[in-house]
């Protein structure tokens, strides 16, 4: 069986390079020949994450089909989220928790996408169904991806299988979950050195609406003023970005992971703002909003915006 | 929870009605409210595999929206394939074997598909996975079901979960699958009370491929030179099809079930005609070509002709 690549999405976050590395385990115990790779460098809750469970963060590559024909994707679908020559390549499997958006096949795949919290605990079932153990390591990488995915299981898209997934991986890696899940967590909202650029790019993914390319990033704090104090060069990194990119919209979420709400910043051209004050119910002050309880892109915001953009 | 349809493709074979039945049963076991639907009535083999296990047809719709505001497909994705108003409702749930195509949700959803030779052998891994017995009756129709799509296993497109599905079932249903198998195959190729134009129309799916609108339409038979014997009437009802639905091909495909051969009637303009002899490595006699070994819309015929049509 030719070798094929396992790989998350662009600017990956914790799930993202601890599912591949997880699926890549599974599917080699079941007899396919994989590698998990990556679309970027961890952040840095994941390097928190890999160094606390003694892994290596896995390869980066800037492309697929120089290296393998077939690759398989887990955390993500859309295109414009996968590796720059992903047309050029036969995607033969998708372990995946959003929505489909853009995905095309010629040939019928392996495809498994549930409405739950994490990939990795969509990864936990397939284990499980195929009666592969999880390796103590393996466990603790994906108790934290789901730790991070639902922010500590407070994330309205935490469901109950999350729940005992988190439990499960928390006895097979032998983990206190709740004190371990905030250090890392905390570990993820060290922004300091990073610049302005770095920070709107970290944890920004690109969505294709009604024909708006619109770009949403989010940041993890326990202090959303703290990060407020840089507005002026985050508001500038960000028109930057829609001029470069010819994003219609660019949209911060700094979300403070202790009490799960979130401040809003758009920047974008006016059709665009107004679709993100329909799409909240909000009036934005200073392109700035708060959102109470909104800690989820994926559920919180993509949807509704999605929705006001037609 | 609110009430959802769930129905399989249009122009509906045996494992579209079958898994619909199959899978709402399933999921009413798993606390949802469904009903099974179909987008049409059943063929001669999928009325033969009802009365059999005596079970009546699901109920026809022509749309979702005025029922239900949530529907699950099964055996499908593709838009065109689907209910008229399909844009107009939320697919919750897929369970399906085909390509992905043109399939997009603004949500995350319940996405399960395996490239295996059935919907229903999906299906009795998902009862499985959920520790849900599979009533006798339901286990004799997912086995007609199976024996549909894989021509009694012989197509290429059986795997070994389609042969172990096959035991498990015909145990559960008590049904020597050889002999029944047969039966139920022959009863499909029974044409001879159909018109050309519903015959092109019995097993006829749509597919864009690059923008090119293509039907492909199949049927089973025990004697292709039988069918051919029609052949004036059904080029006229192929070409009538082109020209009232601006298809640029209608392909029909007549498969021997008894040696799984198939001979290919191509009805077109000359550019669809040249892809059709690319996509087969054939020359066109008469718009005619015999495809030895072909019997597989899905895996045999779709692939290669949307590449020759890139």
């Amino acid at each position: 069986m030719a070798k094929e690549l396992i790989f998350g999405h662009q600017n990956p976050d914790t799930d993202a390079i601890v599912a591949a590395i997880s699926y890549s385990y599974l599917q080699n115990k079941l007899g396919y020949d994989t590698e998990a790779v990556a679309l970027g460098e961890p952040n840095e809750e994941t390097a928190y994450v890999l160094d606390h469970f003694n892994t290596k963060a896995p390869r980066v590559i800037q492309t697929a089909k120089t290296e393998v024909d077939a690759v398989m994707l887990v955390d993500h679908n859309e295109p414009q989220q996968s590796v720059s020559d992903i047309a050029d390549v036969k995607v033969t499997h998708v372990v995946d928790h959003h929505r489909i958006q853009n995905f095309n096949t010629a040939d019928p795949l392996y495809y498994r996408a549930e409405p739950l919290g994490c990939t990795s605990t969509i990864l936990l079932k397939i284990y499980n169904e195929n009666n592969v153990a999880v390796p103590e390591v393996i466990a603790g990488l994906m108790l934290s991806a789901i730790i991070s995915d639902t922010l500590l299981l407070k994330s309205p898209t935490t469901t109950d299988e999350d729940r005992d997934a988190v439990k499960t991986l928390a006895e097979l890696s032998h983990t206190d979950y709740q004190t371990y899940g905030l250090e890392m967590l905390k570990a993820g909202t060290n922004l300091g050195n990073k610049s302005a650029t770095e920070l709107i790019d970290m944890d920004a993914k690109s969505f294709d609406m009604n024909g708006h390319a619109v770009r949403v990033a989010q940041v993890n704090t326990v202090d959303i003023a703290d990060v407020l104090q840089r507005e002026t060069e985050l508001r500038e990194a960000m028109g930057a970005e829609n001029k470069s990119k010819n994003y219609s919209l660019f949209i911060l979420l700094i979300t403070n992971i202790l009490n799960s709400d979130s401040e809003l910043l758009a920047i974008g051209d006016d059709a665009s703002k107004a679709a993100v004050q329909k799409a909240f119910d909000v009036t934005l002050a200073d392109d700035k909003a708060n959102l109470p309880g909104v800690v989820s892109r994926k559920k919180q915001v993509v949807p509704q915006l999605t929705a006001a953009f037609e």
